[in-house]
């Protein structure tokens, strides 16, 4: 089996001038749970596309990284790194939103909009949602390390769906099933052409139970202006999340297919 | 919110004529989860391609579904509804085997083959295969009514990685990560583009830890024949499940790439 150096996620990369002071929570996992003692190896990562080879080195009670190098070990770019897919998702029930999120970073998402849906099931009021952004981001985080990638995948805010359709996209499509009753809807091949390209796309996935009679009459009124369009995944029902976790591999495959070559694994 | 009709599987679909007993775990779902009441209208799938509309009928302490049609009232073959995809998977832990078993129905994945794999991390010993099948069957056949599929995905009994490759198949492909060391590991859409033809094709997803060094070699001496080729799922370093998820999106979108007009949600 393999064994690999654990990564840390660090604001700027460490030079071999300025070692770079961790976090309390990434260095008291560093401590407790990989039991990495002063000296041992690490990659620190800036989670904006660099890494490099390090050490933790332990001061008085504080864990830092220190390295020889003075330039990044690895870099990669944004567009190399990930699909131009911002995702914009209902939120879902505790695990389901754990495994879009992780599985989100794997698949190189760019970014991701929790939805604050009309027929969503998740109640941010009581806990706020600085709480529910945090643990996310965590997640995306963690997973960051796992898959090796170096660009962070940020988790944006909770917004409800009537406002993001306030903010400019290039292109913004929702994914509807098929008794939804978008006669308009266009075929799934669309979206995957559409993601060939460079430029962000905003690929809307909603809750369980579907779109509000309300939020539905918002999308058509949008897709009158040809910002938004409802587009179609097929005739199966899928599940919230397994209507995530298609979009994202798709758009995963449309970006493998066109650009493979300059992505060497 | 959408309310639906309540699905039920039975080996075979009513008749006008010949009414049909349900199994008894079908039917204590039926009224003890669901409170379904004599006379409530159900849907009754026979899990090849075919489905009715029924009503529920108790009779002393058994149910069984009754119908006034004398043929499906909906069907779907095998080749509209699924890709010709067999996901052969290591066997992953808990949550993670529910959740790619359940999106494998819902991806539309025609069958799915659990393999006993080196490093894999699940010991199927001590409850026997036959528990594990059992569940894994229940676990597809709960996604199948939900997602509305009308053809059964079959979960295979649990197979070790060298006993599989002895099984003829059209084409056999190996997902291997970026680290595997398979320097002829071909680009994804290689396998992407095979998937849109109509010849059955199978995937094999390793478990967490990789695939060992002798299932490695087995692979080498299999793709010398050319019957099986690694191949490459791009630069990040996914998860198992991610791995089977991808593949499986991936298939979708090709089908419905490739299909789409035939198959109208």
């Amino acid at each position: 089996m393999r064994s690999r150096i654990p990564r840390v996620l660090c604001g700027t990369l460490p030079t071999s001038k300025s070692p770079v002071q961790l976090p309390e929570d990434e260095a008291s996992h560093l401590h407790s749970v990989l039991r990495l003692r002063d000296g041992d190896p690490v990659v620190a990562l800036d989670g904006k596309g660099h890494e490099v080879q390090a050490r933790l080195q332990h001061r008085d009670k504080t864990a830092w990284v220190a390295t020889d190098h003075d330039k990044p070990t690895r870099t990669h770019s944004l567009d190399d790194e990930t699909t131009p897919l911002v995702l914009e998702v209902a939120i879902l029930k505790g695990d389901a939103m754990s495994w879009v999120i992780e599985k989100a970073v794997e698949m190189g998402v760019r970014r991701l909009v929790p939805l604050v849906c009309d027929y969503g099931v998740v109640e941010i009021g009581k806990k706020g949602s600085q709480h529910f952004v945090e643990r996310w981001q965590r997640i995306a985080d963690q997973a960051l390390k796992q898959c090796e990638r170096l660009n962070r995948m940020k988790v944006d805010a909770p917004s409800p769906v009537l406002e993001t359709l306030k903010y400019q996209a290039h292109q913004r499509w929702v994914a509807v099933e098929p008794r939804a009753g978008f006669e308009e809807a266009v075929p799934f091949r669309f979206l995957s052409e559409a993601l060939k390209e460079r430029d962000e796309i905003h690929v809307l996935v909603g809750p369980e139970g579907g779109w509000s009679p309300a939020e539905c009459d918002a999308f058509r009124a949008e897709s009158k202006h040809r910002a938004l369009r409802p587009a179609s995944l097929g005739p199966l029902v899928l599940r919230a999340e397994t209507a995530a976790l298609f979009v994202m591999g798709s758009a995963l495959s449309s970006q493998i297919l066109s650009r493979h070559g300059k992505l060497r694994p």
